[in-house]
């Protein structure tokens, strides 16, 4: 016979910790704390394998399972003493849903289940406290009416507030049993209106309809909704846990509290929680009376009078001290518990895993190494990468009082404050007059990026997570707030306006780019400080992890700080971020506007010195280190001057006509510039771009040789090649170069060609590329543009209601789409090795920063993964948690 | 000892026609000429082994070769009855390379090979003719300098110049024996001053020089980019032809000729060809004299004076006419022969199967049938399905004299003239008052379908082969000239300018869409007439095909023209296009600027009516057959106003401000449309639409099943998804819509749902997709796009640099790229198959039109291509002829 039914108390349990797939997540724990001994109330389990019985079978039950029930009630009876349903002494019991992940939407509790007119009475004589049972009463029939029979619960605050009024009373501590009474006899007459039958009073008829009620709320629309959103499939289903109910509220020898283990803000191995005397666990909760704290330490902290647990019930508490070590060294885990103290007796409700914030799990989990309870692979499993971000970057002051401006999309995390400017000159100009400004722009493009570089702090009223204001931000460790849409700018007055509120240009403004808010004024920040766990918790995650981890950096400055977040190389150096400087952008508008070579060529020469200088600067910061050099990738157009201004410069620069260069800057227009001119297409159709850069590189790895003596092995990387002929044409440009500048510096030159892989044909060529290509660089942003189709910049006109729908469960140019783009770095991994068995594969997109991308490429075996300076130790943390993920599951 | 010579003559062979890849095209039809008993000057055939020996081995000769050359040599004199060398009574030999395809760059020819200072003697004696003996040596001592030597020709004709000079000729003819002994004397004193050595007088040395440079040549760059452009692999190698001469200028019983065993022209089975009396073969080809008719008819036909061959050498005459029938008789295709009399012998110098214009190939082919040379299959293969394009267009009459205006693209086949026209709407204008008019844009846009529609032909000055202009053209059936970068178009004078010359508004041109020119003035152009031989091949053709052929077309007519041109069906419906019409548009745009769904349902409802009415209009002219609608799919801006004109209109239709227009206008706005906000994401988003396009479908069915008592069964297509869970969406739609239908019209409507595959993620996701999916259309176009990342409208700036350097060997928008988004077909393929066999695949892009693209279609196992209606003959006779290839490989 299958069992369906777990039993667990006294003592004894049916389930364990272990069985939280079959018990749920609650009734696991229930069974795990009774089997060390810990105060249980009895009960049972009934598993989510019923739930999947019940929906594979019509909505309907397994033979065996009503005889399971009644036998497993049985021994709860038998334990407690009493009899579900006895007139004279009733034990009463909770149902609860419990599915082995937490879950909104589903139907959550019944308490008091088993009460009717006659167990009342019983209930009464029992507790001593009339008022008491008949208060119980009507809260058992108005929580069963609500969320079993499905009348609306304003039906029952109306007949709430009615007897409150016949009877002069204002709050329920005014009532009586008489009054509770008369409202039980209204709330019954109501039901039996609205559904026209009574109010089910025999109390196995009230445990049926609950546990059907529990499963019936499985699939339920926002059930339904909450699992599409978070990936929780249907099949798992839920349980329901069934619970002989203590009380906390009988009277000065009872209590009721909720605890966390450890300090779940700071980490602090100190017991921290809240109780109340003659409560119910939902008084705690509601925020009625103010709940006291548990230890006497904690009342100081807090300059309360009212006695600590500990002072007040010093026997309980110590009993329940002793639970939560017992607690902390069987699950090695901060645990969140709930108890209840009935006449002078603890019970223990609930257990789980206690969350916390960052700082504090970083600290739990250098603590318990060092007490001994977990291992160091589990410290590091232990701290959320995702959220390691937090730490990185300046904070909002929580205590500063704080008037919100507007709100947009929480694009890069980190508070700062400044005066606001519209334009990026002025954001450059301000600030190099000392000044903190915040660049506010409709949207920014490449010409933005010294403006950018420039300000504290980025505000966009168009473009999302992904947009180019939102990517360079991240990049460069800017706080942002993108996408603001009820913002709006006016370039003319030098304003921007929100729900009324007005700011002009050099107004003060301080933004937060971790929630999304604009506020108006100076709010403090705090600054981050390293923590000497989180130092700790790195250097484990470090020793384990088995992918490297660069950074995505081209200024000296980024190439700094990413040196200084521990990044072991740059993974991608973007050369035409540094065509934007305002001395340059002349000479390589000059290039761009050039008809023929010889014009090129001219422009380049200007060129190359300054290409040539910061090469030299990144290989001496990161000497030694790899560094990847990408060859020039946007559409030329991207750098052509808009103003007349600028373009009166360009024309001069190149002695040519303002209307010549509006004539070519049509021309270079293109419909969709992310599928154009771009990439190795410039290089293949003007290979003296392609010389110069890299004479450019050659020539400063052999300057930084002579001067560091520190090896420099540049990596050249081609981009967005869709064939292996473009790399062997272009290779052959670049080992010309090479051949030339080796014999003229009389030096050896040691160099990587390489190539990106960013379009799914090149995936599906790896194996012909790599017999060219000495590496791959997964570049996952175009990846994802082309695999789906979608262009990152328009996106926003309908990706939200993806989301919303369901459609895509996540956004995936955040986090990468193992399906599509996975499937296609998974056929250019194996293709690339099946070639080229030692050939160097990374991660440069922006998905190198992102855990769960992470995870998926020490999956597929990638050398390196490398992200934004700021994200770095993200993926050191990421990088070791998915190595030992692996190792665990071989 | 492996054989590297293949000796040929005296009606004996080592070799035949069927070692080609081994002797080379010229080698092998020599070997089976002889085989066959037809009388060819003895020689011998260095096979292509020797080729890939030579350069395996650093351009070195297998051991074996000198003995096994000498020993063919030695064959041939014997025949001959003279020897190489021989002073007294020598044998000539020509040089001539020949690999398994014809291939320019190569070196060519060397003939005389074997005269020297001593045998030119002997050559004079035995011709009898010391002019013709010197002559011969110099023009030896010529081509051989070039060719083998590598003197530039230039020196040589400075010197022939030189001597007439000096002896005051004009021409060679006026030059005597002496002359050319002279010329001699001076062009070896030239080499010997330029070599620093002598000319090699040794003929076995001049032997192994013009063989050793034959071999050279095959890794010539001109040679080496051919193939590159050609896919000719590299591993092929070339052969050596050495043969015996013989000479049609020894006298007046010497005669020399070149002839087709039919009329190329026409394929009509009369024997064509010309002849020289004492001539040499470049005399023919060198236009110096006019050559004669080979035939008495033919003579009568030109109206030539000068006697046919039949009449000058009947004797001879008649053994060339018997080898005709021999030939054709042995090869079963038409031949071009070469042939060469010496003192009244006939010589057959080559055989080659004969090209022929596309009207003669299918003469040829039905004709070839019924002679039982061929079988019906043969005949089919034998017609190139890519020309086929000719015949269904309108053509330029060849008689009439053209004045050029300027060149473009040749975008879209066939001639056209009318008066010149800058924009669409006068365009429509002028055509609807009964006018002619070519329509004459810088580019057009889905705007211009009217004007387009209305014009016999179009111009562009910007765009490619496959820009918008050029895919509607073909799609339309009109001419099209794309891309005539040196046209300017002032759409302010309303002028165009090319060269000097200028065209106005209201000027007549005529154009040439099938050679890219533009001409002056009314150029007399014939309609095209499909044969009885074209009728005859197509009824073959369908007999033999797998694969279905549809059609992509929604207007009436085109439906109409589709289904006379024989497509089986619609396989691809664009709504949109519907929705450009004047009257609708307006609507259409109603519902873009709407702001929420009721403003969108209510202009919704104003375009149902008249989609279903086209609907209705397609259902009954296809009665029967299945049609494939796509709902919307392009971004909704390519619908939005742009002249305030048309603003006013929009903004009063919508019950709003222009000011709102604009704005709205500009939010629309998108940086890669192609990547957008699209396809199902329109209906991902605005769900109405679908609702309504489905409405529309399914009120049309039920009207047109009630009217002609046909079953119709519609196929809604979804396009662009990337998910499984777009197609659930709005599938769920369209069946809510089917069921509703059904219910109000009492009656069943049956249909498909199935999905476009033109995303990478599609594909991938095709096992998935499938269980959704009830039919795949592969959406080529988008897929390239987006599997090369490649922007169709943008790729002209580097398409064409990628062509010629050979990076890729053709337009991937012409002809499918099988590496690339081929491998995405079949992965699609098979995993949709694996889901649901029986699911329908079909192709819908630009490629169900191109032969090469269908092969792989059929390869791939598709149900159906679908092309343009145009296009349905040449699909039909493609798709037959890769049935054909795949039965024949099995």
């Amino acid at each position: 016979m299958k069992k369906w039914v777990y039993a667990f108390g006294d003592g004894k349990a049916e389930g364990d910790a272990s069985m939280r797939n079959l018990l749920g997540g609650k009734g696991a724990n229930l069974a795990e704390m009774c089997q060390i001994g810990l105060p249980v109330p009895p009960g049972f389990t009934i598993s989510t394998d019923v739930c999947a019985w019940y929906y594979g079978n019509g909505e309907s039950y397994p033979e065996e399972l009503a005889g399971q029930v009644t036998a497993a009630l049985k021994a709860v009876e038998e334990t407690v003493g009493s009899g579900f349903g006895d007139p004279a002494n009733p034990v009463l019991v909770s149902v609860r849903s419990g599915g082995r992940a937490s879950m909104p939407g589903m139907m959550d509790t019944v308490l008091n289940l088993g009460l009717n007119d006659e167990t009342v009475v019983g209930l009464a004589a029992a507790s001593g406290d009339e008022r008491f049972a008949w208060d119980s009463y009507r809260r058992f029939i108005q929580m069963y009416g609500d969320v079993v029979l499905g009348i609306d619960h304003y039906s029952f605050e109306t007949l709430l507030e009615d007897v409150k009024a016949e009877v002069g009373a204002t709050l329920d501590t005014e009532m009586g049993a008489s009054d509770w009474q008369e409202l039980v006899k209204r709330y019954k007459d109501m039901v039996d209106a609205e559904l026209g039958e009574p109010f089910p009073l025999e109390p196995h008829t009230q445990l049926w309809g609950a546990v059907g009620a529990v499963f019936g709320s499985w699939m339920n629309q926002r059930a339904k909704t909450y699992r599409r959103l978070h990936g929780i499939s249907d099949d798992w289903g839920t349980a329901v846990n069934v619970q002989a109910m203590v009380f906390g509220n009988m009277g000065d020898d009872c209590a009721t509290g909720v605890a966390f283990t450890r300090d779940p803000s700071t980490g602090d191995n100190r017991f921290y929680g809240e109780y109340l005397i003659n409560a119910q666990g939902e008084d705690v909760v509601a925020g009625i009376r103010t709940p006291q704290n548990l230890t006497t330490e904690g009342r100081l902290a807090h300059g309360s009078e009212d006695p600590a647990m500990e002072e007040s019930m010093p026997e309980i508490f110590g009993q329940l001290d002793a639970v939560r070590t017992r607690l902390e060294g069987h699950y090695k885990d901060i645990q969140d518990i709930e108890f209840t103290v009935q006449r002078g007796k603890l019970w223990m409700l609930q257990t789980r895993s206690g969350k916390r914030t960052v700082p504090a799990a970083i600290k739990i989990a250098v603590d318990m190494v060092e007490e001994g309870l977990i291992s160091k692979d589990e410290a590091v499993l232990r701290v959320d990468a995702a959220q390691l971000d937090q730490l990185l970057h300046p904070m909002l002051d929580p205590s500063a009082e704080v008037e919100v401006f507007g709100r947009g999309l929480p694009a890069s995390p980190g508070a700062a404050s400044g005066i606001v400017v519209f334009s990026s000159d002025e954001a450059e100009t301000r600030a190099q007059a000392g000044e903190d400004v915040i660049l506010a722009r409709t949207e920014t493009s490449p010409e933005d990026i010294h403006g950018m570089h420039a300000a504290r702090g980025i505000v966009t009223t168009r473009g999302g997570m992904t947009s180019h204001a939102a990517v360079v931000a991240r990049g460069m460790g800017r706080p942002c707030v993108a996408g603001a849409g009820d913002v709006r700018i006016d370039y003319q007055s030098q304003t921007m306006a929100c729900g009324g509120k007005s700011v002009a240009a050099g107004d003060k403004v301080t933004i937060d780019g971790a929630s999304g808010t604009i506020m108006l004024g100076d709010v403090p920040t705090l600054q981050p400080t390293f923590s000497d766990g989180f130092r700790q918790i790195m250097v484990w995650a470090d020793e384990r992890r088995r992918m490297r981890v660069r950074a995505n950096a081209e200024t000296p400055t980024d190439v700094r700080t990413a040196l200084e977040f521990g990044a072991e190389g740059i993974g991608l150096c973007r050369t035409e971020h540094m065509f934007f400087d305002s001395e340059r952008i002349v000479a390589v508008r000059q290039m761009i506007m050039a008809e023929d070579e010889a014009g090129r060529r001219e422009a380049l020469e200007r060129i190359l010195p300054m290409q040539r200088a910061d090469f030299v600067e990144i290989f001496k910061i990161m000497a030694g280190l790899p560094v990847t050099i990408r060859l020039l990738d946007p559409p030329l157009h991207e750098f052509l001057p808009h103003s007349e201004e600028e373009m009166a410069e360009v024309a001069k620069a190149a002695s040519t006509t303002v209307e010549e260069v509006k004539r070519r800057a049509a021309r270079l227009e293109e419909t969709n510039p992310m599928l154009g001119h771009r990439g190795c297409r410039l290089a293949v159709t003007y290979p003296e771009i392609c010389e110069m850069q890299a004479r450019a590189i050659f020539e400063a790895a052999a300057d930084a040789v002579a001067e560091t003596g520190e090896a420099v092995i540049p990596e050249v990387m081609i981009p967005l090649a869709a064939t292996k002929a473009e790399i062997d044409t272009l290779k052959a440009v670049i080992d010309a170069v090479a051949v030339d500048v080796s014999a003229s510096r009389n030096c050896a030159i040691d160099y990587l060609v390489g190539t990106m892989i960013e379009l799914p044909r090149a995936a599906l060529q790896a194996g012909a590329i790599a017999e060219s290509a000495e590496f791959f660089s997964f570049g996952t942003n175009d990846l994802t543009q082309t695999t789906f189709g979608l262009s990152r910049d328009d996106a926003g006109q309908f990706l939200g209601a993806y989301l919303e729908q369901g459609i895509l469960e996540v956004d995936p140019f955040i986090s990468l789409d193992r399906e599509g783009v996975g499937e296609l770095v998974q056929i250019a991994t194996d293709r690339g090795r099946a070639t080229r068995p030692n050939i160097k594969l990374g991660i440069c997109g922006e998905h190198g920063g992102d855990p769960s991308s992470i995870e998926f490429c020490e999956q597929v075996g990638l050398d390196y993964v490398s992200c934004s300076p700021f994200r770095v130790p993200i993926a050191r943390l990421a990088a070791a948690q998915a190595a030992i993920a692996a190792d665990q599951k071989t």
